[in-house]
């Protein structure tokens, strides 16, 4: 038999590396023929830059940036292996992710996306011709404009005099209009491709700031100040380069980072998985193994909804694969993900205990839910020859 | 495919009953046309009674009795169906059970099993020929001499003078010896055949005592007096009757009223499924079924010690048939039962909550886990059907 892996990450309890082991450990224990691919999953988020690394077999370093509340940061860039051209590699979470804001000093309106602008930077001076950047996980919320002005991009006040958009996205009030044309000229040369939640818009009642803004630490009020914000920075994108960037699917990433990139940097966005699927091969693995298994923290309504569980399955279905996911819980509306190509799912928990406790035992439950699984899954086989020899013997 | 569900109950959350008829529901959601047949198992306690007198299309009536604190009792009787000789079944359960004694009123000196012998009493009246008693759930301590009174054995002090036992073990060390010449004499006529716990004996230091006294109310002194009388118990018996009771399986079953049951009426003990799974004719069924699915409330070390779920994947192996069981929560030492002919367990669980909140979720979690237990096996079905036409293909 052959089973393709193709976890998530279980939220604050263990990586989609480590679950990936978990799973082959839960495999071997019953099966110890099976071929295995194991084919752990991140999104653009933490792990992004690590994965897509490790998979091509291609070079990490590390860079000094300016973080989202101005410290300094140690952020990676990645260049991928076997590559042509020469692309580079990032995440918003290294340079500006919600990890480097204290939970004292969240403030949505004064954090920066000016790193990822010196991360791509850095990338052109290695001489990439391509970059790949992955969103999710971000701590800052200013529309991509800290980030354009790393870059060169000049954000003017109505005498014409340059504001320091550094200080976040309290200054876009301030901003009368948008210079391009002190931008890096290198950006010319190379395409940049973002992988963001398909999901996240830049404005309106379902824009990111409604939807995220809270988690950033932002006030009611923040909230109505940064919705008129980015009401305007999309008018005046708009005005400058002719993109409209206001209901685009996944122009709310990152705080409104996505808008920003592809507004003032013309980049490509992307749903969130179709680089690293494409980049690992996935439908390759897809069509050449028997069985799918694929887990998350939790299955429940949301998991259609740009999962990786669910996006895996959509795609093994194409190929006419069985799919099962591993969950840590169960939650509301799980039985939505049977429409999405998910033919099991179950959850790993073993005894009635509080949140913490469970994901204290992430790894163990996870190889014995395996376990059974396969043992399920054996005796399904064993009643399937079962039932061919009493056909046989009955001369149907 | 044809299915046998033998389930326990899950201990004060559903009754066995009500388990098989979710784990049906489970199965009808996938599988529609499975034949399903439904054997719900209870130990001797609570739903014996019930269990057996269903099972048989029998009669049930009930009685007034003797409660274990002498408060009057209406504890019931049934009749089989279908049986020769004319056979009777009480449960200790219904006349001397642990739910008629009020928490704050558990003292296992004082308690009788009078009522079991007023019971047994009344199945010779209405014409039994052979009495089932079930064991299990008691709230009595005695060695079963409340019972052996009820019945017409007379317990004297060294003057010779009666002792009414029914003030409960505190005068056992009184009695100095057993006159059985006043027993009912239609006694001779039945036989008597008892369910109990066949890991229960009467004395010593895993005797009834020390493992059930604490469970029943005993303080550390009462349960040295009660392990004292036990013996003390014990020795009279073997003088008067010649049996030894003090180390026989199931002796100690419902505070030793196995041992009176055996040494003073000559009853015999047998395990305590193996009447009801006589009675049920169990080995036909799993003769018949494709897969067996067993459930209790808990899967654990102890599981094999006598519980359900292993005493029935013990019997289904005879016939080599597979064995899931579904468990309410998985506990230490689990892996133990995949020597005892439990080929999978699972665990119904799908969020880290506590115990009442996962047993309010009973039943509701049961169906859906049952549902993707019957999806797992399915796809196994499938590979296997995948793999026979791979070997067709290449000629193998």
């Amino acid at each position: 038999m052959r089973i393709l892996l193709v976890p998530s990450g279980f939220k604050e309890s263990i990586s989609a590396e480590k679950a990936a082991i978990c799973m082959k450990n839960g495999i071997r224990r019953v099966l110890s023929k099976a071929k295995v691919v194991s084919l752990p999953l991140v999104d653009g988020g933490e792990g992004f830059v690590n994965t897509m690394v490790k998979w091509t077999q291609g070079s990490l370093s590390h860079q000094l940036v300016t973080g989202p509340i101005r410290q300094q940061t140690e952020a990676s860039i990645g260049f991928l292996g076997y590559s042509s051209p020469k692309t580079a590699v990032i995440e918003v979470a290294s340079a500006a992710g919600l990890k480097w804001v204290p939970r004292d000093q969240r403030n949505p309106e004064r954090t920066t996306s000016y790193g990822v602008g010196e991360l791509i930077c850095a990338a052109l001076d290695q001489g990439a011709k391509r970059i790949l950047i992955g969103c999710g996980d971000s701590g800052t919320h200013d529309g991509g404009i800290g980030m354009a002005q790393a870059l060169g991009v000049r954000f003017l006040d109505p005498s014409g005099h340059r504001i320091d958009v550094r200080e976040g996205a309290h200054v876009i009030g301030q901003i009368a209009s948008i210079d391009l044309s002190t931008i890096d000229p290198r950006l010319q040369q190379v395409s940049i491709d973002v992988a963001c939640n398909w999901h996240n818009i830049l404005c309106g009642p379902h824009g990111v700031t409604r939807v995220f803004g809270r988690q950033k630490g932002a006030t009611e009020k923040q909230l109505l100040r940064l919705e008129k914000s980015f009401e305007h920075l999309s008018t005046l994108i708009e005005k400058t380069t002719g993109h409209t960037v206001d209901q685009i699917p996944g122009g709310g990433a990152s705080g409104g980072l996505g808008a920003g990139l592809y507004g003032l940097l013309g980049a490509t966005l992307h749903p969130r998985y179709d680089i690293i699927m494409k980049q690992l091969d996935l439908d390759r693995y897809l069509q050449e193994t028997d069985l799918v298994l694929t887990a998350e923290g939790s299955i429940d309504f949301q998991t259609p909804r740009g999962k990786i569980p669910a996006e895996v399955a959509t795609r093994a279905k194409r190929y006419g694969k069985p799919v099962i996911a591993i969950a840590g819980m169960i939650g509301e509306g799980a039985r939505l993900n049977y429409r999405h190509g998910i033919d099991v799912y179950t959850s790993i928990l073993q005894s009635p205990v509080p949140l913490e406790k469970a994901m204290a035992n992430t790894e163990a439950w996870l190889e014995d839910s395996v376990e059974s699984l396969m043992r399920t899954l054996w005796i399904g086989q064993e009643l399937a020859a079962t039932q061919y020899q009493r056909q046989v013997a009955s001369g149907q």
